[in-house]
C-alpha cells in the first residue's frame, strides 16, 4: 500500500466547492472520478480542507492510498488527461502512510484580492472583489494587526457552520501572517494561519473592508474578537476573490 | 469641439481584434456602438493601433471628437454601462484637438506571458502560452539583448501584413526595453518600443522560445535580423499570451 500526496489547482466557479456531495459537481468528486478511471477501483481522497463554491486554489493538497505501482509522474499525466479543464494536478509525491492531508497540515496560506479603483476589471473579473469607493487604508492596515497571533476567532466563523474546516472543536487559531500589499489597482491580502474556521478569511477581509469604508460595523477588531459573536463582525467578502495558495506540512 | 482620450481594458478572446470590420464583433465596433447610444450620433474612434483576436489590453488608448459637454467621469460611467463585460473604459480625459491616438504615440509596452512548467494552468489559461519542456533560459536572455535598439525588424513582421500597425512604411523600429522575468512558474516578457510591426512581439517571443527549445530555426537573432526575411525567424507565439500594457504619449 502507498500513500500519494497531490497538489491541485482549480477554478472554483463551476464547482459546488471541494467536498463530495451527491448530485453536485465538486472538485473532490471530479478527482475521484478520474482516479476510478485510471485505477479501475473506487479511491477516496482526503483534502486539506473544504473550499466553497467560487473559491479558487493554486495549492490545494489531498492524499489517497493505492496498491498501484504507477510512477508519480505518470499519475499526474493520467489524472490531468482525465480531468476537466478547471482542475489540474500540479504534482504527485509518495508520502509516508501516516500522512493525512487534513490532520498533518501545519499551516495554510490564503490570498484575497480586491480591485480598488473606480472601473471594474475585465481580465481579473473572476479573481477579485471590486471596491470602487475610497478606503481608509492606513486604518485597515492598523486594524489587521489585531488579527495576528493566537486568538479566539469565534466572531469570524460563519453562523451557518456545519463543520469545522480542520475537524477541531475549538475556535482558537494562530494567525502567523496578515499582509496587505497594494499592487497597481489591486489590494492583496495574504493570510497564513495554523488553520481557518469556516469562512474565516472572507469574514476577516469583509470586516476590514467595512471598517475601511466607514460602513456597517464601526466596531474595531479588538472589540469584535472580544464579543465572540458573528454578529459583531462585518460582511463576508465574496468567494471569487479568494485563493488557497499553499498548505504546509 | 472637444477631443477625448480613453484608456481601455479588454479580453481579446471573443473579438475579431480591435479594428472595425463589417459583420464582425470588434473592440472598436463595440465602443462606437456604445458611443452612439450615449451621444445619439455616429462617432468614429481612433485607436493607438490594432490588436488581433485573442490579444488582450489593459492600457489600449483611443480618442474621439464630440461637441457634447458631458463630464469625462460621466462619459466613463455611461460607456461602461453600455459596454459588454469583456470591455471596460478605465479613464477618459480631455486632450488637445491635435492629439491622435495612433500618430501621437511615442512608445508602447506589450507583455507576453509563458507558463513554464510541466502541468497546464487553470486560473491563467486565457493569459499565457504553455511551454511544458525545458528551455535554455540563459541563451534566451542572451539572444533577447540582440533585439534591443534601433534596428530593421523586417524578419519579425508577419508575411501576411496587410497594414503597418503604426501607419509607417519602413520596418525600422527602436526597442527600448526587452526584459524577461521569472515569476513563480511564469516567464514574463516585457517589451517597450517606439512602435511594433504586425505580429512583431509574438514573432520575437516565438523565435526566442524556439531558440531556447533547440527547436525550429537554429539561427541566432543577429543572423535573423540580417536576413530581413520572415522565413529566417521562428514561429509566432499564440495570441492569448499577449497583453497591450501601456501607450505613452
Amino acid at each position: 500500500m502507498r500513500n500519494i500526496k497531490i497538489t491541485i489547482e482549480y477554478h472554483g466557479r463551476h464547482f459546488a466547492g471541494w467536498q463530495l456531495q451527491p448530485g453536485e459537481r465538486t472538485v473532490q468528486g471530479e478527482i475521484e472520478k478520474a482516479l476510478k478511471k485510471i485505477f479501475k477501483t473506487e479511491i477516496r481522497i482526503v483534502g486539506s480542507g473544504r473550499t466553497d463554491t467560487g473559491v479558487h486554489a493554486i495549492g490545494q493538497v489531498a492524499n489517497f492510498k493505492t496498491i498501484s505501482k504507477m510512477e508519480t509522474e505518470e499519475i499526474v499525466r493520467a489524472l490531468n488527461g482525465n480531468l476537466p479543464d478547471d482542475i489540474v494536478i500540479l504534482q504527485a509525491v509518495n508520502v509516508p502512510l501516516k500522512f493525512h492531508a487534513q490532520f498533518s497540515a501545519k499551516r495554510k496560506t490564503y490570498r484575497y484580492t480586491v480591485l480598488y479603483r473606480r472601473a471594474r476589471t475585465v481580465l481579473q473579473k473572476d479573481y477579485c472583489h471590486h471596491i470602487p469607493h475610497k478606503l481608509n487604508l492606513p486604518l485597515i492596515r492598523q486594524e489587521a494587526k489585531g488579527l495576528l497571533g493566537k486568538k479566539d476567532f469565534h466572531s469570524f466563523m460563519a453562523t451557518d457552520t456545519k463543520y469545522d474546516e480542520n475537524g477541531k472543536k475549538d475556535t482558537v487559531r494562530t494567525v502567523y501572517k496578515f499582509s496587505i500589499l497594494k499592487k497597481g489597482d489591486f489590494l492583496i491580502f495574504e493570510i497564513t494561519a495554523n488553520g481557518f474556521l469556516y469562512k474565516m478569511v472572507r469574514n476577516m477581509v469583509g470586516t476590514l473592508l467595512d471598517i475601511g469604508s466607514n460602513a456597517g460595523t464601526q466596531s474595531r477588531i479588538k472589540d469584535i474578537l472580544r464579543q465572540k459573536s458573528r454578529l459583531a463582525a462585518g460582511v463576508t467578502a465574496p468567494a471569487k476573490g479568494l485563493v488557497l495558495v499553499e498548505v504546509i506540512y
